[in-house]
């Protein structure tokens, strides 16, 4: 089913059940009022709303609407956590290239994960503020779940029956602000702003034969102003799957119902052509584009976002259909 | 007024009203039942949280009970946000001597800070439960406030006015997992299991003359198996003020009401005897004892924690009573 929450002027907003094609919706009232509230209690709630998807995919709902994205705020509009995974090594070792860093060898045996904050999030159409253009703003397309309670010590294979949801994150990153944060060793903090999700969360068993061994075998489309940049296979080249990444968080602790764990940026490879490297899927942040200039040009030509720049961020399934509905967000100053 | 939350089986627990002399509670039903929803609408709620404190205090609750901390999950059993500050900088001077490394000159004009997991927090009792001795078991004795909502851009100053509540916290460390994840760069991840917070939180007004320019101005008491280990001052020597933590996080993103900003360890300078440095005050983690070891003989001499060890955090006011409450855990092996 897909999941989907509605602005009503509170926190935590309005739990919705949305079509499969994203054309209608149904409160969720009577059922359950906040999507925490249902992933608090899976096992009992998620059936009725199961059975209301279906109603409603059906066009038997008597009190449905059409679906609007731009109602939604985040699926959860905060969480108890956002962990965020760098899980496509190429990304890692792209950007280490540019800068003639090597990559270290623990980086291909266990992931690379930051604690994200997850107080504030922005929903799939709402302006990203910034204060400045000159931090260097980046987008970053990933892949999300959203967990069930998983004990510590879970292992990656037991951890993939923990996945509740799936979504898309674009985890907007202070690129310029990111290089004294890194060396004080303490990770992202300043560099790492309010993060923005699809406008629905869907289940497993909508995704069908595209998920597969804990990894998301679909192409994350992103647009920058308009302009088609990246057209990234979010599956092959994931080197951690999502099992792995949650089990990396239950090594020393466990991890409660409504955790949001992230792949980072989806990577792809360069192709060899008549002897030379080409990124034919293009980027899903600029950061790697500018490192793939500066590594085929010696700097970067690519700037990062401006004032008034557009971002669109989707995934179309194996019918060509919108999975999660996109993120369309314009990249605001602060305050303005 | 002071709060805490009394287990109910739920994950959210039931908020309490405790007397100013911690012998006293009565549930908050009818105004609130869990402490997140008094901190989402707290103009409204708090008001009548304060008139049945009042109550209580003065003996007149028809159903007040003996108030017991081993009924109390954390205050806020999971968060939206756990920041925590390395704001007293004589800490990080320590364990960098000690390893003959310089401390960065911006360590001194702007906060270290880490983003924490907040899914699954430790009442001020519980167990708290490690796979392993090997990983260097350590407590951390902090001070911990509770914001309102801060928007982003806040000055120092302008955020001491969005602080609802101070606690104490027990920020669990895993020694030896610390230097691999600090030289991944990405912060700390495994290296910070659940945190521990006392029994209550209480508001500002509690804590009269002793909360000054942003700091607490009480001794941090730390009793490692039964002994005293530390007797520091958390207030004169915290470098960053709260004020100054919650501005750091609000450089770049909104500060959301519930969010939990801590100090970090607690540490006080040596002091010269007859030419010589001692640091009277004891320490408030175990590392920075074997950093003190380890510059005065070349090697630490004191063990991280073992099974079965315990711990006590407390902080009594000018009076002489305990003002949040006792954290005391015993350190556990995880599944047994």
């Amino acid at each position: 089913m897909k999941l989907a929450t509605y602005k009503d002027g509170s926190r935590d907003g309005q739990l919705v059940v949305v079509s499969r094609d994203l054309a209608s919706a149904h409160y969720a009232t009577g059922i359950a009022d906040r999507l925490q509230q249902a992933l608090d209690d899976w096992n009992f709630i998620s059936p009725q709303l199961q059975d209301l998807y279906e109603t409603l995919n059906g066009g038997k709902s008597r009190h449905a609407f059409p679906f609007d994205p731009k109602q939604c705020m985040a699926p959860l509009p905060r969480a108890c956590q956002w962990a965020d995974g760098s899980a496509y090594i190429n990304h890692v070792e792209l950007v280490r290239l540019a800068r003639n860093a090597k990559v270290p060898d623990n980086y291909y045996t266990e992931p690379l994960m930051y604690q994200g904050g997850s107080d504030d999030f922005l929903g799939p159409c709402d302006a990203a503020p910034f204060v400045t253009e000159e931090w260097g703003i980046d987008f970053e397309a990933e892949v999300a779940v959203v967990t069930a309670d998983i004990p510590m010590t879970t292992t990656p294979e037991q951890a993939l029956d923990g996945i509740r949801l799936v979504m898309l994150a674009n985890d907007w990153s202070l690129r310029h602000l990111i290089p004294d944060e890194l060396a004080k060793s303490f990770g992202f903090f300043q560099s790492k702003p309010a993060t923005a999700f699809s406008p629905v969360a869907v289940t497993l068993d909508e995704l069908g034969d595209a998920w597969k061994d804990g990894k998301l075998h679909l192409t994350m489309q992103s647009q920058w102003n308009g302009r088609t940049v990246g057209m990234c296979d979010a599956g092959q080249e994931m080197t951690f799957h999502f099992g792995q990444l949650i089990a990396h968080i239950c090594k020393t602790r466990n991890v409660r119902a409504g955790s949001i764990v992230g792949s980072g940026t989806v990577s792809n490879r360069a192709v060899e052509k008549d002897g030379k490297k080409e990124w034919v899927k293009g980027y899903s942040c600029i950061a790697e584009k500018r490192a793939i200039e500066t590594i085929q040009d010696g700097k970067p030509s690519t700037d990062y976002m401006k004032f008034g720049d557009t971002i669109k961020i989707e995934m179309k399934g194996q019918g060509g259909q919108s999975v999660f509905g996109a993120i369309e967000q314009s990249v605001v100053k602060y305050g303005k």
